[in-house]
């Protein structure tokens, strides 16, 4: 049985909450259970110097967890003078991910940085973070086609993400932070409106996993990435 | 009249939420409008270098502000690999104005630290997170009470603060954005419960003040920090 | 009675020498008794990214302290790798202030930086290097008037400052070190030549202060600061 | 047809050469083609903080690139102040990845640093700094067993890595700058002595890749690191 | 005795590995006993800001040392955040020595980067380094001269360096590991193709020298930096 | 001619005032000429990690430059967030010459810091910052011995230094800017009281320098440093 009584293939309460603040052109608030993530989507008319005068975009992520997002306080990134690999390591999975689905010379010379900070962290908050980033994305590109400022809409395709593991030898979906903390196999996985994968980050935790694992952990994550996904749709639709 | 249609001695909705994150010893979010700042009170029992083996315990502060709280989007400071002159002067003001309402021998060798966080930023963010910070320091202190960590309340006043400054030839109270960036004279207060200064920190922006706006201003502050210290007894006692 | 034998409403021994060093454009040693700070102005013919193209200048400050300019020795900021808290409020402050006095229209696309090392430290370094950068700057502007660089006067007052305080329950202007160490209250003024407030920075140590002592520490401030532009006019009419 | 001409199950051609250095416990140069990484194992007699006290071991990792490794040269990253967020993931990854391997507790305190430093770069450095750390690290241990210091041998397991990719459409194994630079998606798998997964990180380059695709390339990885892990024991018999 | 058997005026092994990577201009493995320095010429075309639009060009060099070169590791500069004293100091007489040889006119608005990069460190590293980025530049030029992007030959001089010194009480060439570290005295020398001083650092381990031994080391100099120039010299023509 | 009249072997007008601040164990300013330097010397009872519990001592310094000491005003270190390589080059030669002079066994566990700063800037300011910090060295172990800390002199030896170069061809004795500037070959040396060299460090500037130069420059200089050794004994004696 799962800390949370879920059943090995149940989501937590997922909720979406547009506009949660007002200065972005993408605003959204991710919940997957306790995990809160703000994500904001900034427009800027430049690009980065490697891309300048090419007359194509560029979409871009940081990540950031507040420093009481966790059960004990983290040492604040600003303060230490440098952020973490980890911290690093998040923000361009979550970066390389959103590029996937969106066409870049499409975009013009502009740049969407897409900002996740984890407002209360309870396992996941990598793939809460470009879940919500995709829905922040999506505003802010209909933004600029609602202002006719892109023709077309770049953004071709849908990005979701969730984690799956192996918790007291069985798969599971969407792990909170009691199972994270002690699952054996941790895997993150990103995928289009397809089901085709975008990422797929698999670690071993302490014992190696067999093929058969990872098949099992493949299709539990399918399965729910088609409910985040339909979740994103919807709160679109609102 | 003001950009708000307020009256000159009125201050901006004020909403104190607690709570609002799970983890931490004292969690609030704090509005002033559309101000909004997430203070949070995380207590560790450790005190720094300097203090250490003398039985007695620390307060200080730590501000930030996200990247996207703003109109226009600010460099990630954890990024950029330093926190700015700005955010060191504001997380100080904090830190100092908390400790002179605490009694750090009677707090034990313990440290507590305020993390206040700009969600969304309208002006009179710094005072905003004093007043929030107060009321996290209080739900932390009063964890330690509750638990009997402590047995005698450390925390002898109530702290709160507030901006007032010249907008367009009139003194005003609780700057928004609009009105502070095109104030003449800014001044942020922070007063005890029986209406003491704690700080007092005015600055000319462009034109020097006379003696008699100084008074103006300080009659503002001080009727407004009234009100902001009845609004957080208020939520205190819910 | 006070550590230095002086009334309440007496300064130190202070001196203003001109020329110190020989390369800037303007050079002053300003000494409060045994505080001794540096104060250079150099001029250049650049601006600030922020500032390019619009005709206007900059003045900017930077403030820097010895390592054994203290008592104990404190580690030098360029072999730490950072500048304090402490430090970049205190030169924020400089260059607020004398801001305030110039009309950066009228400067014309240049920087003038107010470099204010403390040589040996005393107690109101901060006040002493606002003093004193204030006449460095007024040489700088005098080079350029008498080049005909510029054509008009853009400094259009006189800049002082000084610090007060509450000493063993009284009142007292411009605290040494043995004072500022065990003061109650610690404030810094700055004042125009009109006698208006160009800043006022206001902190309770320990114990918040009531209006009377405000009003007690405003009035002793302004009869200093009008002593200290005295002898500011008088070095530079030698 | 791959640039190479190598068929598409072909590795390329594979050397380790053990005690290239002098200094280090142990010391192997791995090439896989024109990839060349300097592995060296350090055994030192300490743990890091969160460790101390608890009787156990650690194994990291960190990776660097000569700046000239590569085609133009790179920033050399001592010089620009801090490590990229590329290097801090893949030393993170090896560092993961070969402390699966081992059983810290049997290692007793003691940390084994394992450098891999590429010298010249064609592709495929991370997966090539995962296989010849091992055999670093297998020397290290070794030199430990044989000294007395270790009483039983706590690397209980083999490790090897290597990338795969959909290159022109077509899978194929180990992939060189030629074909890395290009290809539609890029996989690097970890394995251990039994087959089983340790690590699998696949990123869609551009066109988010299909479960079908994914599977060919995890039996094109998994037949390659089978014979990588022979090339291992072979060296390691010499 | 030497501890290497050498005799005072003795050398050590030496060779200079052309092509020893690929990607570089100019690429030589410079051996001095079991000192190993890779040293590679990068051409590059632009110029550092100061000399942007002069029509000249520059040669620089940067110095680094395998974390796990030396007997104990030391760590790696690249995660501490900075570049030693001892490394800075290094490079900055590396680049120095071999800009006395070129012609930065003759050279054109380029850069040539030598990156000097210790695989194996025992004595000597920085003298090494010179003689063999002297030869890693002589390719790089010539490949300019080939190519016909320049006309005429801006290297004008050949530059090889060695150290000195006196162990036990005698006057040695070249010292390794096991003398350096005794040392009373330890001198660098950098001399040009007419046996003429392009730098010399002698410093006192301890015991100040007369200059009878500084004469005498000077000798021992010369003569070592003739025989390094020949073997310059015959790998070049090989 | 030389710039300023002098005679190719006559330093300039050098003037050593003691107890320049008030603070310090040693607190000296020299002048070489316009060059101004002050020196201090702070005794702490302390060592670095590697020498704790050894009961030795250490002698270091640090070095930096007022941003205007110079004709053109350099950016401050500490606001940069780094050292540059040649403060870091010249205080690693402060540090290593003097510690030549003091037994550290004899010191006991102390460390003395000497803090070289660079009021005025006109060339030889590392070489002035030796010879003032032997006498601030001087000053504060005087103290110890006079406070019975020290029972036995640690100071067995008098430091001074001076630049000698050839300028205009001709070889000249502490080249002020004007000179250094221009001079084809600089030179710093650093000798003991019985004019043996503790530190010589020649470089070219352009053109290399023959051996008969060499000579010529040593003369110079033994002289030179024989007339500043006989200025710091007179200021001690005095």
């Amino acid at each position: 049985m799962r800390p949370s009584q879920r059943r090995p293939d149940q989501l937590r309460d997922l909720r979406f909450t547009r506009g949660f603040t007002k200065h972005a052109e993408g605003s959204v608030l991710v919940e997957f259970g306790d995990t809160r993530v703000l994500c904001t989507a900034s427009v800027e008319a430049r690009v980065p110097p490697f891309l300048r005068g090419q007359g194509k975009g560029w979409v871009t992520a940081e990540y950031g967890m507040l420093p009481r997002a966790t059960g004990e306080r983290s040492p604040r990134e600003a303060a230490r003078g440098k952020q973490g690999g980890r911290t690093l390591e998040i923000q361009r999975l979550i970066g390389r991910a959103l590029r996937t689905a969106i066409d870049l010379d499409a975009l013009g010379e502009r740049t969407i940085t897409l900002d996740c900070d984890v407002l209360q962290a309870d396992g996941g908050t990598r793939t809460a973070a470009i879940s919500g980033a995709w829905v922040a994305l999506r505003e802010a590109v209909d933004g600029l086609l609602a202002s006719g400022a892109l023709g077309a809409d770049p953004l071709h395709t849908q990005v979701a993400a969730v984690s799956v593991g192996v918790f007291e030898g069985e798969p599971v979906l969407d792990l909170d932070y009691a199972e994270d903390s002690k699952a054996e196999t941790d895997m993150n996985l990103v995928m289009d409106a397809d089901g085709r994968f975008i990422e797929i980050q698999g670690t071993a935790e302490g014992v190696p996993f067999a093929r058969s694992e990872l098949d099992a952990l493949l299709a539990l994550g399918e399965a729910g990435i088609r409910e985040i996904q339909a979740a994103q749709r919807a709160v679109l639709a609102d």
